[in-house]
C-alpha cells in the first residue's frame, strides 16, 4: 500500500450559497488544486460528495466539475452516504490512490438546499433515515437524536449545561473561522432560554441547514516530488457500518458504527486515542459530540458531557475538538462536511487557522456519521 | 493487483416493481451472494447504484441492505454517475478487491420510479444532462440523442429500417429473456409505424423507465477455494469522462468517453475487439446502439448501423449484441441497468441464458454509458 498525502484542502464559506452546488464545486476544487500546487491533468479520479442534486437540479455532476477544470477526460463518481458522504468519497480516493490505480484524486463535496423551502429540505434530509419505520412515522434527525439524547440523560447525571457548553464551545470556535456559517458567539443564558425542538434538545443544541462546498487532494508520496504545502499523512482510512433503525439497537449509549470505525483506525494507524491532538467529530447536535468522544474512545461513557463542561474539548484544552466550529456552527452542508473535516485539519497543520489555532498539530482525527450511525467513517492524519 | 472474479449475478424481472427499492435490493443481493457460494459475512464492501431515491423515500441504501443481508457493521456506499452508475460501482468493488482492501464486495442496483408520475420521472432523469445549458431549455434525453441520430443520418447513408433492425433484434432477444421489461417482439412494420418521439427518433428507438434491480458479487481469485458457478475473470475494468454539454462537442458521430474507456480496457484486457465474442452495450436509444459498436472498435465509423439490418449482431450473428434486449426491450432501471449487464454475461457463460443462448462465451464486453457520454465504463470479462 501507497502512503497517501493531502495536498490541498479548500473551503467556501458555509451559509446560502448564490452559486449553484455546480459551479461552488468547481470553484473550491481549482482552490484545492492550485494550493496543492499539481497539474490538474495529474488527477486520476474525482469523487463528487452529493445527497440531493434534485433539490438544484444537477446530478452526474462530476464530468460537469472535471470539465471546468479542463480534465473532462477523467473518470468521476458521484457519491452518497447520508452525512457521511464526503468522507466516503474520501476514503474511496484513499483506496485508488493507495492501491495504485490513481497517482492523485480529488475529492469534492456540495450541497445547495437553500433554493428549496424548510419543509422540503427537511422530507429530504428524512430519506436517509429508515423510511418505513422512521420517517414515516414522523420520526426526523432532531426527534432520532433527543431520543439518543434521552437515553444518556436517563443513564448518566447530566445537566442541560453540559450540552450547552459544547454548543458554546462551537460557536466560540466558528465565530473565529471565516467558513463558518454562523460566526458569531453564544452565551450559556442564549442557549438555556433557545427554545425546545425535539425535548430534551434546544435550537442551539442542532446544526443548521446550510449550503457549502469543499474539496481535497490527496497524491500517493512516491507521486509528490517536493510539495508546496505541510501535507497530511493519511495514518488511516477506515468505515463501518451499522443498523440503521434506533429500535433494532440493543443500545442507544453510542453509535457501535463509530466504535467499530475507531477501533479499525487506530489499529491501521498504528495509535491509541490518547496520541491524538485534536479531532473535528460529527456533531450534528450537541448529544452527537458527547457520543463520539466516547465511542471514538476519548473519553469513558458517560463523561464526555462533563468534561466539555469543565473545558476539555476547549482550543486550550487537553483535547481540542472542532476548532472549526463543527456541524453545530460552521454548519452541515450534507456533501460536504466530511472534506470540510478535512479542510479545517489542513489548515490547522498549515498555520491558515488564524485567530482558532489548536496548540499541537501533529496527529488528528477526523469522525463523519451518516444518519444515526448507519455509516461512519473515520480518518487520522500525522504529519510527515 | 489481485485477479477478480464474479461469482454471482442476479436480478429481478425489470418493469414495475411493487417491492421498494431496499426491499429489490436486499433480494437480489441475496440471491446473487447465495448463486456465489459465499457466506454474506465474507462481504468487504457494498456499492449501492441508486440515482433517485428520493422517488422511493429512501437514500442511504447501504445499511439498509446489509442489515437484511445480516452484515449491519459492513461499510457501504452508494455511487450515481447517472446511466452508468452500476458499472461505476462495480468498478469501485474491482478497485477494492484487485487493490487488497477487500476479499469480496456485492454490488447493488436499484431504481424505483414508477411510484411517481411519468413527467416528475422525465424531470429527475433529466437532471443527469447539462441543466442550465441543456434541460432547463428544454433538452430531455430524447432530443439530445435525436440530435446525435440527426448528426449520423446527415454524415452516412441510412434509412430508417437500419435503426429498426436495432430495435427488433433487441425484443426478438428480450422476448426470450424473463428478466426483461417488455417480453415481446415486435415487426419491422411495428417499429415503422410508431409514433415521432424526438425526430428522427421514434417511440421504438427509446428506451422505458424501467424499476429493476440486480446484484453482482466480486471476489478476489486467490480468497475462493472452489467455486460453485464459472466465475467470470474481470479481465478489465475501465472509465472515463467526457464534456457532458454537447453543444461544446467538436464531433457529434461517437461519445469519446466510450472510445476512451475501451482503448483503456482493451489495453488493460491484452485484447482487441476482435476478441470479443459477445457484447452488452448501452442502448438507451437505438442511435446509442449504432454509436457505441463503432466507438468500441467493433465497426468502423458509419458502419454499425447497416451491420445490424446486415444480421450481424443477432444472437447467431458474428458478434451478439444485446442478447439480454438490451435497455431498448429489457428496461432500463437507471441504477441497475450496468449490473443487469453483467447478469446477461455471467447467464451466458453459466448455461442459464436459456433460448437466447449465444454461441461462444469465452470473451465478453459490457458498455454503460452516463447521460450522453458524461461517463463510460466499460468491462471486460473472460473464462478462467
Amino acid at each position: 500500500m501507497r502512503e497517501v498525502w493531502v495536498l490541498g484542502a479548500a473551503s467556501n464559506r458555509f451559509g446560502k450559497m448564490a452559486e449553484t452546488a455546480r459551479e461552488a464545486a468547481t470553484r473550491v476544487s481549482w482552490e484545492a488544486i492550485h494550493q496543492a500546487g499539481i497539474d490538474p491533468k495529474a488527477i486520476g479520479h474525482t469523487f463528487v460528495a452529493n445527497c440531493f442534486g434534485v433539490a438544484d437540479h444537477q446530478a452526474h455532476l462530476g464530468p460537469l466539475i472535471n470539465q471546468g477544470l479542463g480534465i473532462p477526460e477523467v473518470p468521476s463518481v458521484t457519491l452518497e452516504s447520508a452525512c457521511s458522504s464526503s468522507s466516503a468519497a474520501l476514503h474511496e480516493a484513499f483506496v485508488h490512490v493507495a492501491g495504485g490505480f490513481a497517482d492523485a484524486a480529488l475529492v469534492v463535496g456540495v450541497e445547495r438546499l437553500s433554493t428549496i423551502d424548510t419543509l422540503q429540505a427537511t422530507s429530504y434530509f428524512a430519506i436517509a433515515a429508515d423510511y418505513p419505520f422512521e420517517t414515516k412515522n414522523g420520526a426526523t434527525f432532531p426527534g432520532l437524536y433527543a431520543t439518543l439524547a434521552s437515553a444518556y440523560r436517563a443513564a448518566f447525571r447530566t445537566t442541560p449545561e453540559m450540552f450547552g457548553a459544547i454548543a458554546v464551545k462551537n460557536h466560540a470556535n466558528a465565530a473565529r473561522n471565516p467558513h463558518a456559517h454562523f460566526q458569531k458567539e453564544i452565551t450559556m443564558e442564549t442557549y438555556l432560554a433557545s427554545p425546545v425542538i425535539a425535548s430534551p434538545l434546544r435550537l442551539y443544541d442542532c446544526c443548521p441547514f446550510s449550503d457549502g462546498a469543499a474539496a481535497v487532494v490527496v497524491a500517493a508520496k512516491e507521486s509528490v516530488r517536493s510539495p508546496v504545502t505541510e501535507p497530511l499523512v493519511v495514518r488511516a482510512s477506515a468505515r463501518a457500518g451499522a443498523v440503521t433503525d434506533m429500535h433494532d439497537r440493543t443500545d442507544l449509549l453510542g453509535l457501535p458504527s463509530t466504535r467499530r470505525a475507531a477501533e479499525l483506525a487506530f489499529r491501521q494507524a498504528h495509535l491509541t486515542p490518547r496520541e491524538i491532538d485534536f479531532a473535528e467529530v460529527h456533531d450534528c447536535f450537541t448529544i452527537a459530540e458527547a457520543l463520539a468522544l466516547e465511542d471514538l474512545g476519548f473519553y469513558p461513557k458517560g463523561t464526555a458531557a462533563q468534561a466539555s463542561l469543565d473545558g476539555a474539548t476547549a482550543r486550550d484544552g487537553t483535547l481540542p475538538v472542532n476548532p472549526s466550529g463543527g456541524l453545530k456552527a460552521k454548519g452541515h452542508p450534507i456533501g460536504a462536511t466530511g472534506a470540510a473535516q478535512v479542510v479545517e485539519i489542513f489548515e490547522q497543520v498549515n498555520g491558515l487557522a488564524r485567530g482558532r489555532e489548536v496548540p499541537r498539530t501533529g496527529t488528528a482525527l477526523a469522525h463523519n456519521v451518516g444518519a444515526t450511525g448507519g455509516s461512519c467513517s473515520v480518518h487520522i492524519f500525522g504529519r510527515r
